[in-house]
């Protein structure tokens, strides 16, 4: 493509409404517009990087014996009433009425169409099992839409749903398709880990989350080098075991201590010359309308999932200041559990054989030394409530765990009889016996993972692709275009290039060259193919890579092969 | 792909709402399933010929210089508003509103849209031209979706969009889309025609419409076999040489003649022992509220659409036969021009020079014989009403003209200013004047193709696919599954044919033979490879041709040869 051809609008600024460095890349490099919140057009050079990702997960989900159907964005209401999401799924449900004033919503997700096509046609196990999967639109109308096409309320996805004549069938089916996904963002040249999740609103038994790791991703999870564990921060379990020694001096009896205007963990220690972990912490939250004191060490974070859990609460929140303040008669930082009265404590387990602990004295400007849980309070229950943290040991193999960030790119679910139970997806086995599918479903963001591509993938001056996803491998750039040479020679580059394949960029603009490179480098193109008047009349070719800016001359005889051979060679890993 | 595993569900029974026989097949052959009125699942080889039908659009439309986009199908009602189609479009827009109660369609096309972007983006004629196309969903709530996937209410369409400098460059984008067009329908195999069309409520200066020809097709159009004509039947001018003559016994003076219970031109003639055109029908019809007498000769049928823009008429039809008998005192059959009163004449200018015209006399059971127009009765204007027949003189060559019938596939509009002038949509010019983008848009229904290509290609036992838009090139049919030779030799091939790139299907099914038989022709798969027992013996094998049921024997060692052969070779014209 001539770039005096192309519609690649780019921008110098960054729209305002952009929060993430991926979406401000892809409006600013042209991949994107917006035409209403969270609804984005693609532009050519966007929808080129989109066909790549599609291509990929096609190919993967074709190997793994997935078949391509192409369901209706039009839902029928009855369906989604037959499985009472019509009601469930609240505002995110995007609902028309047609002109016969029948109810439709906008499919946000597929399994209603899906496990009613299968209890129709299929009628034998003989046509189990079976795997089909779509490339399409989705709408959700979230009431935040944000980060560009991270977050938007129409967006392409690709969702996977298998049905198998039993459960080790579809336990099969689910790790083809965890081993699909785990190739197809290996294919896409993507730095990812694959972590155990949550089902949450999609029900099922167990579920993975394909996670893209970026320092700015929204998700935290933690990994471990030992044992390859690695789950979202919040699913990360602790065993007892786990607790540090308590290095603070010792005190026997339980002693008062005046610190003065010290509110953080942190300046207590410091000011009581002792380990942050030999503080216990009293947080108030509010459980489903109880109030409960929780107790965690003093260099830990509550995990509020598993408090939530633990609690058996559907709503979980902290207690706001005052509340906080009525409750323990002291203003926040100075909570604790000794004497606290009519709330129950919930403690963290590591905390249950400790006796030596500083504590909040429930007074202003005090804690308290040498507390022993069972001496001094009670604890109601103890569980396992912290946040997982860098160097905590894996739940698995005990190796210390790292802690990183990613933004979810791909989930796939264990779904069991959910739907099938429902709707009556059954079939006759062997025996002649009426059975239900079991089933598993499976979902990737195509725009999300555009988007936590270049999360993981770009400097200050713009989007560095990875070779598999790049809209184009190379980019030709003459420098000099008022020189006749310099431009037959790009020419003939151009030509050379396109014959063999390669997707090629020839900026063809009557630009200055600094706007040139500019431009390549925000659109991250892998390779630039510079043609230089003063190289040239040595008969030479610059090649740079976008990625760490390594130049290299090449013959023009050369040129051909050493575009080819760094456009072939393996991702870095 | 093995049969044994394929999720393609066939049926002996055309589903009850199926009007036409493309319908019909796509729902036996497993296409299609519906989902609800015009909306419609394509199951896995309904959606495999879409990919082809796509794939050779988009490779004609890069050709063409067209560029990829993908736009939105949630579309904010203020763009709609500005051009007015908000109220125009009526309810075939299917609307909605999101969870701010903000109003949205679903894009039924995408004019408002694109030339937003363009009003937004391009500044200078140096980004001009530009065309921009999409292959994508679209929603029109049809007020009688019909005929499977031809008349959905969703459906899959390419759009294209031409911004031009001037109007000689949006000439040569329309002739450049014209062009890709014929290769388009070329290159799927399809017999076609393009024809001068209406623009309709698209609106804009001249179009074309791509017809794919069948019988059952729901166009009349007309073609010329000397000069290439074509045109839709309501488009086809006459002039007034074309007029036969009259061979009925001359008579000079008008002549009440008795003509009893004789309702129809044919059966008048036949009793006056005259020809069908030495009479003239008269027709009563009513323009926008006002009655008009229409005077046609008795062999032609009035064309209404040039009725009604010769009357300048909105709203035209034909007077129920109340008003027809009020305002002629006769029953219908026997209404004429003479004597008429209080209402205006309107006649196919081939009627202007006739001396000895057989009209119906206003009078039950009575018609006049030697009726002469200017002398028994005034004519308010002569002009060109008829519909063209079989026969007609070609308006360009005047050529016998051929009527067919076709199915619209295609339609290109030249669009002149009307959205960019609406929207705003300018640039500078060379001198820094300020002017209107000349658009150009340009359609295709994908789904319409299909549907049309199956019209065309058919028989009493399912699809005939022209070869590029088979699902699968060669299905290999294995005679007897019990024969292990069979079933091994059948492997083989299926592997050989894979390895050659072959699109191939292993019926592999513990079936009877006429079952397999049935299916790959139902399914419409152009080549049958037929691995039999005995042929094997003889070192066999049977190709079979779905078209015509051609069979051949081939070796062993031939037949990969053959089929590559048969797949590659040129397309029947």
């Amino acid at each position: 493509m001539r770039l005096t051809q192309a519609f690649f609008p780019t921008l110098k600024e960054a729209p305002t409404e952009a929060e993430v460095v991926s979406h401000s890349l892809m409006v600013r490099a042209g991949l994107i517009r917006r035409l209403a919140a969270g609804v984005y057009i693609m532009l050519p050079l966007g929808l080129r990087v989109q066909k790549k990702v599609e291509a990929i997960v096609r190919e993967e989900m074709d190997r793994a014996g997935g078949q391509e159907v192409l369901l209706p964005v039009l839902l029928p209401a009855e369906l989604w009433r037959e499985t009472g999401r019509w009601e469930e799924y609240g505002k995110e449900l995007m609902r028309l009425q047609d002109r016969h004033e029948r109810d439709f919503c906008l499919g946000p997700t597929h399994e209603e169409v899906i496990t009613d096509l299968i209890r129709r046609e299929i009628r034998s196990y003989r046509s189990l099992p079976l795997t089909l999967y779509q490339i399409q639109t989705k709408f959700r109308d979230e009431i935040r839409p944000r980060f560009g096409v991270m977050r938007g309320r129409e967006f392409t996805m690709k969702d996977a749903y298998s049905f198998d004549r039993d459960d080790k069938g579809a336990e099969e089916s689910y790790h083809r398709m965890y081993d699909a996904y785990t190739r197809i963002f290996t294919r896409c040249g993507l730095q990812f880990s694959s972590v155990e999740a949550d089902p949450g609103i999609i029900g099922g038994s167990f579920s993975h989350e394909f996670m893209v790791l970026a320092d700015t991703g929204e998700e935290a999870i933690v990994g471990c080098g030992g044992c390859h564990y690695a789950a979202n921060v919040e699913k990360t379990p602790f065993s007892t075991g786990a607790s540090a020694e308590e290095t603070g001096p010792k005190v026997a009896e339980l002693e008062k201590v005046f610190t003065p205007n010290l509110k953080t963990a942190e300046e207590v220690a410091a000011y009581l010359k002792s380990d942050l972990h030999d503080l216990a912490k009293t947080l108030i939250y509010q459980a489903d309308g109880n109030l409960w004191a929780v107790m965690i060490p003093g260099d830990c974070q509550v995990n509020q999932l598993k408090l939530k859990n633990s609690l058996g609460a559907a709503d979980l929140s902290m207690a706001d200041p005052e509340t906080t303040e009525r409750v323990t008669g002291a203003p926040v930082g100075f909570a604790g559990p000794i004497g606290l009265k009519d709330i129950p404590i919930v403690a963290d387990h590591t905390l249950s054989d400790r006796e030596n602990l500083i504590v909040g004295a429930n007074e202003a400007d005090h804690h308290y030394r040498g507390a022993k849980p069972g001496r001094d309070f009670e604890v109601r229950e103890y569980t396992d409530l912290r946040l997982a943290r860098t160097g905590d040991p894996c739940p698995r193999c005990g190796k210390p765990l790292a802690l990183r960030r990613g933004i979810e790119v791909g989930h796939i679910f264990k779904l069991g009889t959910k739907y099938s139970q429902t709707l009556g997806a059954t079939f006759l086995d062997a025996q002649g016996q009426e059975r239900l599918s079991i089933m598993g479903c499976y979902g990737i963001g195509i725009g999300r993972t555009i988007a936590a591509a270049i999360e993981q993938n770009h400097d200050e001056r713009g989007i560095i692709w990875p070779m598999p996803l790049a809209p184009y491998q190379v980019v030709i750039i003459p420098v000099n275009t008022e020189e006749p040479s310099v431009m037959k020679t790009a020419e003939d580059l151009y030509a050379r290039l396109q014959g063999e394949g390669l997707e090629t960029l020839l900026d063809d603009r009557d630009e200055r060259a600094g706007v040139k490179f500019k431009d390549a480098e925000l659109i991250g193109i892998p390779l630039q193919v510079i043609v230089g008047v003063r190289n040239l009349k040595a008969g030479k070719i610059e090649i740079k890579r976008r990625r760490d800016g390594a130049t290299s001359l090449a013959s023009l005889e050369e040129v051909l092969t050493a575009v080819l051979q760094i456009v072939k060679e393996p991702l870095p890993s």
